[in-house]
């Protein structure tokens, strides 16, 4: 169904084996799923993505991770990434995501992009107080 | 700037009245931005806009007031609305969103709309273990 | 191949039962399809799905049904939703949509599609007629 | 603001002289708008746009001139166009569109738009019914 | 899977007998595929889709052929269109794409869409010297 | 007009200062574009996203530098983004972009972008020749 064939046996390139080893020991889990057996064909792009990821999603920061996963699903319900609604639907479900969590997200993001249509179709005018104050160089 | 006028004076339609005077008691204020005045030219659509507004986002519910600013957002920057992005953005801000808090969020979004590219571009097949396992009348 | 699986039996939820009546009633018909299967597991979120479908679509209005059809389906196409797609066609066609005007439909949504994006490949400036005169405030 | 300067004397260029008349013959109207100022950097870009325009919007068919503007305008907001929107919100106002008409508009591309997302957000199955039966080949 | 079943004979039609024989010709092979089957249920729709598809991608120009098939690549992964991609990327594999290349176009593709959100998700303004000097009748 | 103000003076963060340095020394230039200033406010992000430019855009590859512009700008295009589309048709004209080029880079993407519409409205189904022959562990 893809555009290409991943490798057959992507472990046999020590940069994707160190990359697989990574993303089991990062979950717990034995499971290594699409996009990585995909992104293997090329190994600077898989490293780079996963790093990415690492960093950015599997690390303790500011955002509880369940939010973060929200954030991340919104932005590929958006865009209608249907491998990415499938994968991370699941992995805010493996963060905790409850039923009840799950309709009020349908909510907002239904809410959203509604008024996101009607302010587009307006093309409404952004308030004076929405907008930051200088500009670079403007001291 | 947008295609159309607001109405001079919306307060003299009792209908955009009440809905004026809901969203200050609801937000503890007296500003009223853009979208409400332009959206004041049709009652029916003002009124049902502002309910879903505040039944989805003004109620206290499963997720926290926070997370859903930052879910709404998430939603307008991968549409693309300035309107929106400038008008929760400050929403987000308002609810207690940090510097540091933008900066995960803005890495977040980032990385998630360049996974759905590469996905996108790859036509990744979703993974079985990803599909929610029977359709309406399947028992 | 969905998310979730929908609810088994929805009709048991008054709620939903009232709506799926509701639907049966407002169309003539026994078929409920799959979208409202699905949102059944939210009966809020149905219910105001519903009820908004309801009001805008299937009330007479200054619009007629088939054009009203005919928008709702250039935005499902052009946001590429396939089940919208696919259903909205289907709408099209039970209102009378014939093979000429599908095929014009078509030409018009392809036309529209590349001149928006010469326009934003070229970032053109509006011309100054087709802006609103006043913003709010402005008298 | 645009990322060119379009040709300061267009109509010196025959081509372009050739498609700006019939832009105004065709209108009944001396104003050429600004994306054919700046398309006129590229005479056959200009001349294969004018024609389809043309062909497809300006010759008498099935479906009526006001709908079909709406079409054009619906694609245009759901791509988040401004300078279509602009000018197709205008386009519609002179083929006819009322107040009421706009506003009705602005609810069906709001409820599409939401139900796309919903749609999406789901990764809902396409009901058999909805589909076509045959494809090439297959008698 | 689509929303009408092609014509069931479509080259007993003169009109796209000739398109299918002059797309036979131009590219050397017997194969037509989908689009154009679909699209010959509206010979005009057909007639004007391959002559511009003929004009643009298939006439000698200023941008080599492969660079033309990436650059249509782009915009069809952008646009998430399943169909396009797959074609595409097929046609630039018959153009010469190397897995070397097609991976550097990957990450191309990748980074752009992810510096498209942060300057959407900032509303980065655009710096004074991108921009083009002088609109249309300033001289 | 952004949702942030830049930090006044990016720079006396060592981490921003050789960021900006690198840019510098990278491009033979002392400007140092918007993005750069706004970043800044996340030297973790901006150190980052500067790493992937340079990695992939910056490093002489099996694809030209025009190429690599072209094929960024219509990403960037077909996301609609304002900031990014003008400065990459700046970049592309740094890396010698004709006007005649231009005028066919637009020409290729109305034509995609007009492509893409229609196969998402006709739900066109994939050839079978379009696709990749094995998923991930059919050996």
């Amino acid at each position: 169904m893809a555009v290409l064939t991943p490798p057959p046996d992507p472990e046999s390139d020590p940069r994707v084996r160190a990359v697989f080893d990574d993303i089991r020991a990062t979950r717990g889990s034995d499971f290594i799923n699409n996009i990585w057996h995909y992104l293997a064909a090329d190994p600077a792009l898989l490293e780079r993505t996963w790093r990415e990821i690492k960093e950015v999603m599997a690390t303790p920061s500011s955002l509880d991770p369940l939010t973060k996963e929200l954030i991340y699903l919104a932005v590929s319900v958006a865009n209608n990434c249907a491998y990415c609604v499938h994968s991370h639907t699941a992995a805010a479900r493996a963060r905790g995501l409850t039923d009840e969590q799950h309709a009020e997200f349908l909510q907002i993001v239904a809410l959203a992009t509604k008024t996101n249509a009607l302010s587009n179709a307006l093309q409404l005018p952004v308030d004076d107080v929405f907008r930051a104050e200088k500009a670079p160089g403007e001291g």
